[in-house]
């Protein structure tokens, strides 16, 4: 089959890779529909991760191919969506709703979604069937259900957003877009968007923003202050992941606020200090996107969200390098691949 | 009157410092009954933060002998509590339970209450009259609900300590030992406290801790974690505030699990990406002891706790040196100075 691999930071190729087979009698293998390059794909493609001759990806919807003999929650034929950790989904870890931290976890990213065909370890912890084959419009937001979507919305529900409350979000990516589509969802009454790129400000209120903040760090900050009465914003998601963003999400929250932290922290040190004295709550890390797929999945089929439009770039798996170059250069938010 | 004063590190002296007098019509001034040295005393004490010919103390129980034209909750003759932050208890910080961050908030260690008398701004907001005159062996346990009481409770508050779970807690100061007891008495299941000290284990049993372990950094986690499943501790409470013990703390907690941290936080720096992967909840700050007040009031007041017991060495406030000396040498645990 063909499928992505990363030579070495900034070198794509789509190449032949062995076809995937049945290896534990919990897996599944699934055709890849759609995937997509992540924000995070960006950190070995930049040389900031090492990188070597590694498959790539870890987003992915899909139908069922082959399953093994203990999978019973999916059947050949079923159109699926998975999270980017498979998870057994009955640990105790699991069952309080951290299935990125399952036990048995393993990181999809070892598989190397961007391909043809993908095998699912844990397929029934890890694997939720669409209620039907879904209309082609549908795919690219059950493919964000698989990531992006599901990890704007752990931040929101890491920084505690709920009604009438006052929602900051850092960064402008996929994953801070949807976190604002999150935050509306959740009941939140006013949502601040940081951004200063006019097509994602125009989607950030599209998906419910009701303010935007250009300004960053201190004087981002100074203007959530502004306006919130001086207090900071109830909760705020970070979805950038570096020490600035993290200092501006946390200086943003009021004393008792939340933060929910999305963005993968790269060269991050939270000064002790200023955490205690800042008095919020601190949350975050590898999305349980699992623990959230299921309603996510509902809320699309049902056409109540459309977070697909975080798509603004469609490429054949075939021009993979293309997506991320887009994405490296920030000509695209965000890539779907079709397969 | 007489007072502490700390010249440089390491000197205290008690001498003559102006009566404190009504200076806001919202002040009180209190006779002070009995007051202690606090942990965090000892960082100016040992150098660690500047000071010089600095007023001490910032925990306090007394009697109010005046109050100014707008105080209406308490009265000439009332027996009090308050907090180590004044605060108003009505801004909206406040309301949401962070009065240790009040938009008004003073702190009290600027006044200065070891000494006989004390002037304890926004008293309606600060200070909490004990349902009569409490005998006096009540006094250790009410001058504890000041701040080592609270902010104990606290951590176990910021750490989501309830019913059934497993809870451990890093530290075995004074802090630490009444977040074993804030922590049976909020439901724990399984109480593991982490001790070194003979003394110190004993009360931490006779408190509610079910398990000590005695081991420290990476082996004091392993150990955690061989009594936890492998998993760690639901809840951990952090009352030490240096790099190994919030570490410890984080380690010590299992993905999705609450880290409540209470130790004054010195030359901390967080690392991102273990803190990211974790997946824990991190919580903590300034204890907002002003709003665990009334219930803690009822609980000593009732003999449902005894939290007094912390203190094993009671001086006279002309004797506080050598109460200092005692506690940065680690003779004792918490030193009450009595007025």
């Amino acid at each position: 089959m063909r499928g992505v691999i990363m030579d070495a930071p900034g070198e794509i190729r789509v190449d032949e890779r062995a076809t995937p087979t049945i290896e534990e009698p919990t897996d599944a293998i699934i055709k890849v529909a759609a995937t997509c390059v992540c924000g995070s794909d960006l950190w070995p493609y930049r040389g900031v991760e090492d990188v070597d001759h590694a498959p790539m990806g870890h987003e992915y919807v899909g139908t069922v191919t082959e399953v093994g003999d203990e999978v019973t929650t999916v059947s050949v034929g079923d159109f699926v969506v998975g999270s980017f950790f498979a998870s057994d989904n009955t640990c105790e870890i699991c069952r309080a709703g951290y299935q990125s931290r399952c036990v048995h976890a393993h990181p999809m990213g070892a598989v190397g979604t961007q391909a043809e065909y993908a095998r699912i370890p844990l397929a029934d912890g890890t694997l939720v069937a669409t209620p039907g084959h879904p209309d082609e419009e549908l795919i690219p937001s059950l493919l964000a259900a698989s990531d992006v979507l599901g990890t704007g919305w752990f931040g929101a529900v890491a920084a505690e957003v709920g009604h009438g409350k006052t929602v900051a979000v850092v960064g402008d990516g996929a994953v801070g877009l949807l976190g604002v589509l999150a935050a509306k969802h959740l009941g939140a009454e006013r949502i601040i968007a940081m951004s200063r790129h006019p097509a994602r400000q125009a989607l950030a209120r599209e998906f419910g923003a009701t303010d935007i903040v250009v300004e960053r760090g201190d004087e981002g900050v100074a203007r959530i202050k502004d306006l919130t009465d001086g207090l900071g914003a109830h909760s705020v998601i970070e979805a950038v992941g570096t020490q600035e963003s993290m200092l501006q999400a946390i200086r943003s929250a009021r004393p008792g606020g939340h933060v929910g932290y999305v963005g993968v922290s790269h060269d991050v040190e939270l000064p002790g200090l200023e955490l205690f004295f800042s008095g919020v709550h601190l949350h975050g890390g590898p999305a349980p996107v699992r623990r959230f797929l299921p309603e996510l999945i509902d809320l699309i089929w049902n056409r109540e969200i459309d977070p697909g439009k975080v798509f603004d770039l469609t490429l054949p798996l075939a021009d993979a390098a293309e997506g991320y170059r887009a994405m490296d250069e920030r000509r695209a938010t965000k890539v779907l691949l079709t397969v």
